[in-house]
């Protein structure tokens, strides 16, 4: 507070805040190998707030439907259908979402998980990336990508994000969220110049987030203080996976296991004998165990039955929930 | 941060953090009259996030169009629209919005101010409020109270908040821009009961102001620091007022002052012999001057030409300005 400026406490760039926007530009360009500019970047209050004002943008160009990958995140769907959009499913296999199936589907919008697909953990593959822009560019379409968890890959280097290659056709879509708190609401975009004119449009006169809170931020990056952090957290986030990973592959026979590469949850495939319903009523029931299922990431009836297993807010040690777990699965009735 | 609970870090209730919802409700009821409960009670980024989602739950609840105050508050306007919203001004006179006029238009809502009238700086009277509250009640309407800067009423007692006789019908707006500053991007609403469901859907999953900023803010208001500092700032907005409305009074003849009631600006009106583009252009042009007019606060041909003289940014020393201002009313050409 010694060193704020006056300008902190005015309405300020509806924008964000300039320092922010020169220290995000800066660091996704590091450690996410994006083209952002400073004057790209749009400070928000978080993804879902993000994906409210591209909705609008879309809107206001006459978009009227769009693309989501399923299985999805099902809380987005909510956001881009308030804004007057209609959701069309696209499946995703093994390599990220299915480029054929998007463009058959003849819209020009698409929002993606490219860094760790959401919920099935899939790493979006360098050729499946390269089809997905070049349908992007030949449609004048527009890719929203979203990085949500996209600091935590364990394995090996980080594929940069597909803003990098596409700036143009992409909107990169980031949170604090996941790496500081979502308790702080801070979010940003990269808009693709074409794009900004509408985006100015729908964001008004006024930004949405703490200029104290941008401020500190910006400070955080420039010190090295996100990078320190998110090294630290990556370690720790690494070894609950391996817990995680080590107790499901011991205590649950020939486990289905995806989405290990990256992120904060594991993907477990239920055997064809298991009824992903019945399991989680039962774990509910008899084991006094809330699972979380795949299902309800589909909006068609091509679900896969499973269970989604996050590892970012339990305690480290999984043993005895999945032990629990491995009970469910043998005593479950099958069906 | 060593009192913090974990609750911060996470996503939290979209309508905002409990104890801050229960530090305004009594801080409201105490300094506004309002009868707030912390249930009723939204936290946003600003009034311009409060109108959107209220704009937002009319169209949900099928209402098309809504009656704004004519003159108003031109930045208001375009986020009302951009919601999909269209807006039919209705006059203001000398008590506040003519109750007769918005009546016969057969809306179902308006958004009012009537602590300190934007831009005329009129106090609605008494018989008017109960003629405004009476109309709601008998079309089953909605009022949205844009409290701005209530807080700041300078000769006498303030009149309670329209919200306090009718918490049925009116939804109020308050804002943290007035009295702490803009930069923090803190509102809140009171949201009557029969509106809360849409609203919910409104919100979503998220509330958008970081739970750090409304945790201290928080404490700010239970430790009676917001009530200490509205009195400081009351106490010295009221002399910058004093001293901009003498140097006005001495430097103009028989000059039209309104508004010196309440809140942060005055409004001049100019005798019949001045138009206010000529000033306003004269100004710039022939003494860098940027001066704000009252017509851009009207849609329709009613205006009255004056000027909006703001003093909570400006510097004490009103009189060079106003000395200036007297010279350009002197000599700019007339018609």
């Amino acid at each position: 507070l010694a060193s704020a400026g006056d300008h902190l406490f005015g309405y300020g760039d509806p924008a964000g805040l300039a320092e922010l926007r020169v220290e995000l530009a800066s660091y996704l360009n590091r450690a996410r190998h994006t083209a952002a500019t400073a004057d790209s970047i749009v400070v928000t209050a978080g993804t879902a707030r993000s994906l409210t004002h591209l909705a609008g943008v879309l809107r206001a160009s006459g978009v009227e439907a769009m693309a989501v990958e399923e299985p999805g995140f099902p809380f987005h769907h909510p956001i881009l259908r308030r804004a007057g959009l209609q959701l069309v499913p696209v499946p995703v296999d093994g390599e990220g979402v299915d480029v054929d199936a998007l463009a058959a589907t003849g819209l020009t919008a698409v929002v993606v998980t490219p860094a760790h697909q959401y919920p099935l953990g899939t790493v979006m593959s360098p050729q499946r990336r390269s089809e997905l822009v070049a349908w992007a560019r030949s449609r004048q379409g527009w890719v929203f990508e979203d990085d949500y968890d996209s600091e935590f890959r364990y394995d090996r280097q980080p594929l940069g994000a597909l803003h990098g290659i596409a700036p143009d056709r992409v909107v990169y879509l980031g949170t604090a969220s996941k790496t500081l708190g979502a308790g702080l609401r801070v979010g940003w975009m990269v808009v693709p110049p074409q794009l900004r004119g509408l985006m100015s449009d729908q964001l008004g006169r006024d930004n949405e987030v703490s200029h104290l809170t941008q401020a500190v931020l910006a400070r955080f990056i420039a010190d090295g203080h996100l990078d320190r952090h998110v090294r630290r957290a990556r370690a720790a986030y690494r070894s609950r996976r391996d817990q995680l990973l080590g107790a499901v592959q011991s205590a649950i026979d020939s486990a289905d296991i995806r989405g290990v590469a990256a992120g904060l949850h594991l993907t477990l495939v239920l055997p064809d004998r298991l009824d992903e319903h019945t399991i989680v009523r039962y774990a509910s029931k008899a084991h006094g165990l809330a699972l979380w299922g795949l299902r309800l990431h589909y909006v068609t009836d091509r679900a896969v039955d499973g269970l989604v297993l996050g590892y970012c807010r339990t305690p480290v040690d999984f043993g005895d929930s999945v032990a629990r777990l491995s009970t469910i699965l043998r005593h479950a009735p099958t069906g």
